[in-house]
Parts: C-alpha cells; structure tokens; sequence
C-alpha cells in the first residue's frame, strides 16, 4: 500500500487530514467574500491555484482562472497529470516553501461549486440497496428487477438542484396518495430521505459509445452525493416513466473533486457476476474503489448518531461500467456531467445507505442517542456524509457532505 | 380571428408563408461559414439581428450578438416585448425599407440551434397516447396508470442529444430481450420510433415554486420536438426507473422558437378534466394553443406518406401546468431549459403520434405511397414534423423538424 507522501505543509502530514499530500483534491473557494477562485487542499490550508496561474507560477491557459474546474477538466489528461505532478513536487518535502504564500487556513475559505454540473444521471448499482427496496415493495423471491443483474439501470437526474454541501434543503411539496385514498393531496414529504452515494464527475467528452476502459479514463474523479430523496412522492408518481419530482429538491455534493489519480492506489473490483455480462460491460480491470464511507444525523441541538458504516467496495457497477452503458445509445456526454452511484448499502443492517432500508420503510423506527427516534428525516436534522480512502498511516478524505432540512413550504 | 399583419418584405404576405409579420420567430443562421447569428424568418427571408444591434438599429445589451438566444431570453419579459414591438414596426407596412440591406435570403443561410438546451424534460400529456399505449401493453380497463389524471408525468431526459433539424440520427445499439429470451443480447434497436410532440422553451428562471398562471408567463415560446425512441431498448430498460438509453439518442427540434407572444392568439383550453385537479395545477384561463400538427414518412429515394395529422390541442396538460408541477419540488428552472409535451396523439387512428400507436406495436404495418409498409423506421427514412396555427387568409407555421435515419454503428 502507498505510504504517506510528507509535505511542508506540516498540518498534512497527519494520519487525521482528509487532504494529504497525496490526495491534492480539487475545489472552488473564496475569501471575504472576494471571487470564487481555484484551489487544492493540502492539510488545513488551501493553495490558491488561481493566483499561482496569475503570478505566472503555474500555466495552464487560463483555466485555473476561471472560477470552475470545467475548462481545466476540458483541457484534456495531459493537463491534468502534469498539474497533479507540478503540485506533488512543488508541496513534497524539498519543495518550494516560498509558495506559502499562496496558503490560506481552509478555515477562512467559504467554499464553491467545484464545478458546473452540466447533466446529473443518478444509477441504482448497489445490489443491497436493491435488494432491500424491493424486497419491501415485492418480497425477496422478486426483489431484483429481471434486467438488474444486466443493466447498471440509471435514469437522468436534474442537474439545476445539484447543491454544495452545507446548502439548506427545504422540505419538498408534492402529490401524496396512500394505498386507501381515493384522491392524492398535496403536502409536505412525510418520508424525505437520503441516499449515501459516490458521484463520478467526467472530465473527457465524448460523442458516441465508448468503452468501458475509455470511460474509465474520462472520469476526473470523483465527490460524496447524497440524493435527497421523497418516498412518498416517488412512490405515487414513478408509474411508469420513473423518479420526478421525489428527487428534484437537492442533491448535495461534497466540496472538493477527489481525483480518480488520488484514488489509483485503491482500486478494487467489483464483486462476481452472478450471470454474465454482455461484452460491453465487461472491466478490463479493477475499477471500483475501497472508500470507507458513514453517515450520521444531528437532531437540531441533539448529538450526532451514526447511521450507517459502509464501503463503496460494496456495489455491483463501477462508474466506468455505468458512463459505457450511458454512451450506448450514442448519447453525447460532456464535461461536468455528474453520475450518481446509486445507494451504497453494504450486506448489514448497519451498512444500509438510506433511511428507507435502516428502518424498513417506516416499521422498525432508529433509536438516536438521547432517545430520539426516526423513520424519516425530520425537520432541523443535519444529515453529514463522510468518506476516505485509507492508506498506511494517511487517508485520502473527501470534504464532508452535509445538509440540513428546514420546514417546507407554507402552502 | 386576428388578420395577416402586411410587410413590406412581399413574400411574408402570403397565405403560404410559414413566416409572416404575425411570426417573428427568433432562430440562429449563418451564412458562408461565419459566426452563427441571431436572427428572425420573414417570408422567405431571415433578418439578421445581430448586425442590426452591431449597428445599433437594435439595443438590447449586446444579447443578441451571442449566437444564441439564451442571453435575450434571460434578459427579461421587457425586453421580449420591446423587440417583437420593434420589429412589427420595422417591418410592417410603413415600416423601415432601409432595413433591407440586413435580408438573408433563408435558401442561403445555414441554421443552428436557436439556444443552448440547459436541461431536457419530456412529459406524457397526451391522453390518446397514453391510453394507446397502455391498452397494448395492459389492455383497455387498465390503460392507464392510476396516477394519470392527476399528475402531468415527467420524466429528465437528456439535453445533450438535443439535435438541430437535419441532423442525421444514427440508429441506436442496445440491450435487447425478448419475453422468451434467457439472456438479453447487444444489437440494433429494431422498433425506433418517432414521437411527435411540442417543446416549451422556458425563458424566465425560477428558484422554488410557482403558479400555473407564472409558469405561463415564464415560457419564452415553442419549437416543433421529436423524441425518437427505441422501443425494444425501453421495454426492457425501464422497470423501475423509467426510459434512459432508450430515448438518449436523439431528439430533434425544429430551428425557430415561435414565441408565445405570436401563439397568444390561437389560445384555447385543455379539455374537459375527468377527475378534479388539485389546486396548484388548476388553469386560470387557456394555456393550451390550437395548432396543426403532422408526420410524413420518405423511404431513401422515395415519395413521401402523410403518417398522421392531429392537434395539440387534444393534449391534457398544458406546457404552463407540467412547468408549475415541474417546481413543486423546489426544482429551480433555467433559462433554456425545454420540456417535451408529450406524445401528440389524436383521438382517431389517423392522428396518432408514434409508429407505435399507428402499427399497433407492429402488428398493424402502414402502407406506404409506392407499397412499401412500415411497422417501425427503417434505415434510410426521413421524418419530417410540421406545424402551423392558422389565421384567417395566414400561418404561424413552425419550421420542420426532420430527421434521417442512418445504419447502427458496427458491434
């Protein structure tokens, strides 16, 4: 396993850091409220990367410039190697101290979009997340739909409610009918969720079908999504084209894009095929990620309970698998597209990435330290994704994934 | 009925005319391989806005000097009022013959996208539609789903397969499978279809909820849409989550937006409800447009067959009420954003809007002119949509939405 990559920047060298030397994870941040500016994280501090691009100490067209990380990821592979390799040498031990300057402690930076999400496809490739679902809705002889074990099954998702971490999400509107109804009434979610997912952020554009290998090359890398997620409304208007509008309040992602480069050292493949895959799908190697991953609730002024441990090493698709299948159609893909995971539940109880599953549709409520129970998410609860990549005596750690759920709207 | 508002540019007098002074549709063109540029159909001729605002004939902030219309739809309802006044008087009898100098003659210009397409959201509003097809796939007591008169379904679609009219389709490869297959196989989708639907461009963004009546006033104007679609890839991609690669190949519109301003006189109701709507999708007045519609079918080299006539004004939900459901999440909407009516199916065989419905899943082949029969698009056809409201003694006509289909790409 790859060891520690030390950096002067002392605060990195840490067992504890989300953001060592070896991760050099990509974000947006701003100070006094000044303009969004490119930066890398690097211990408790962010290397201003725009203004190294200003001051002539870093040349990469401009892209570094923009306020986004779409024009750099436009720029192609080769750029994003050389950065990643000028950034390595320049904040290695022996590196340039003078650089400094370009620090400023993360504490004082309000973070950005990393990105502009240009299209957002939300997939289903945790097979315990599945499993569980339908096993609630049509026992477990049926739980799998019969192409599951085929089709890493997506849908498009609305990239305009794609939100950073820390956004307030306010519980949604919509129809809700229950089985003995005779007519739906419109109100607040009595079921909102969340779904702990990876999103895959792709880098390379392409337009027609490409291969599961190419794919993988596309994705830049990779940020924690959780899909917040109306059930009751879902489960009245799915029939037949599908999630709308259960899923169009927020999408919440973590702060900074962890590159598919800092994550090399942890891949890990997906699990055996219990029926074959068609060509097209087959990895040519290892392609999924061990990513420990946890999720916790905060009752507005309560303590944090932990909801669920987990492990992306746990889904059926890899993202690669899932952008080849996106392109089969020929349907162009493009820079700051975003795909969702799907919900990553692991084989326990304790595993489970969705409320939905943790307290089986409502019937075994959660217990939340200081007594508190939960189905569902209530309002003022603060719902925090975690996620890190462990190496021997560092991590690779992305940018906690966090939001709150105020009340819905008065109708 | 409003009266054919006289030109001085001759040809858009006519009764014929797909573009009199009562149209003013706003596209994008160029013209020996420059720029794209703003610009407006009249008669047989485009006016080119871009030199006229370059020239100072027109101000409105340098928006439409962008190749597309994004910019001037953002810049507010003002303004879309201001220009479409403008150029009634400029244009009209009496109006500014000087401005003839800014002609294109529209056989000489090559057209673009008229906006940058932000997201794509295709609905299922036509009842006909629905009810065919869920009779063939049901039976007639369970046509259809439950949910169906209460909600305008939705599902996100996919905005980068958006295509320009004349662009070429490459028919889609997929997952196949049929009832009795073991395993499903890669191959040509062998049921492509078309779908002849009606695409709202929304022009004024939204960040939560809004009204039926607001939704209305947010959409900047309409193009002609259809949404090709793999039926055998659907069929078998679609539990639970609904269409994705199966309607991610293409979907071509038409290249004017016909503005809501020049649609407001052809005005007219959704039809009678079934059920009550709930509150917050219930018209204040009429929403829906009376507008002819038609599909024609050309083999490679050969004549064309009328496949259907029909009306939008058969559909259900107007675009006004599917963009307030739209919100009722929260979902911000954007400037470009475009959402597909729907399937436009009539009541007859006649006004059916899908191969699908017209072959009755096939087992009804359409002769067509020379004998040759269709049950689904063959390589080599053209498919041309067309539409036009009609005026006394004048059309506001849509420019036609076409597409050829070309072989699947070698496996």
């Amino acid at each position: 396993m790859t060891k520690l990559l030390r950096s002067w920047v002392e605060s990195a060298n840490s067992a504890e850091t989300p953001f060592p030397l070896n991760n050099l994870p990509y974000g947006v941040f701003s100070t006094g409220g000044g303009a969004p500016r490119c930066g890398t994280a690097i211990g408790d501090q962010v290397l201003d990367l725009a203004a190294m691009e200003a001051d002539g100490k870093l040349s990469f067209d401009g892209t570094l410039q923009t306020g986004s990380w779409n024009a750099f990821m436009g720029s192609g592979k080769a750029n994003w190697s050389k950065l990643r390799e000028t950034l390595t040498d320049m904040l290695g031990d022996g590196g340039d101290e003078s650089l400094a300057t370009y620090l400023v402690p993360l504490a004082e930076a309000e973070l950005h979009m990393p990105f502009a999400v240009s299209e957002y496809t939300d997939f289903y490739a945790g097979k315990h997340h599945a499993f569980n679902v339908g096993t609630m809705f049509r026992g477990p002889e049926n739980a799998l739909p019969p192409n599951w074990l085929h089709i890493p099954i997506g849908y498009n998702g609305r990239a305009s409610s794609v939100v950073l971490s820390g956004t307030e999400v306010i519980r949604p509107n919509g129809q809700l009918k229950g089985p003995d109804d005779e007519m739906p009434r419109f109100g607040p979610s009595q079921r909102f969720d969340i779904e702990l997912e990876m999103g895959a952020v792709v880098g390379t554009p392409s337009n027609g079908p490409i291969s599961v290998a190419e794919a993988f090359e596309n994705i830049f890398g990779y940020v924690l999504l959780n899909d917040w997620s109306a059930r009751d409304i879902q489960a009245w208007e799915y029939m037949p084209l599908g999630p709308f509008q259960a899923k169009a309040t927020a999408t919440t992602i973590s702060p900074w894009i962890v590159t598919a480069a800092a994550l090399e050292p942890f891949r890990t493949s997906t699990p055996e095929r219990e029926k074959p895959l068609l060509d097209y799908l087959t990895e040519p190697g290892p392609m999924l990620y061990d990513i420990d991953l946890s999720v916790t609730i905060r009752p507005e002024g309560g303590a944090e309970t932990v909801l669920t441990n987990t492990n992306l090493n746990v889904m059926y698709y890899s993202a690669a698998q899932q952008l080849a299948h996106h392109t089969t159609s020929g349907c162009p893909m493009r820079v700051g597209d975003l795909l969702g995971s799907g919900t990553i539940s692991g084989p326990t109880k304790e595993s489970r990435g969705s409320l939905l599953e943790l307290s089986w549709g409502g019937k075994e409520p959660i217990t939340l330290e200081g007594g508190e129970t939960r189905k569902f998410i209530e309002d003022g609860d603060t719902l925090t994704l975690k996620g890190a990549a462990r190496g021997a005596g560092f991590q690779v750690g992305f940018g906690d994934c966090v939001g709150q759920i105020k009340p819905a709207r008065p109708l």
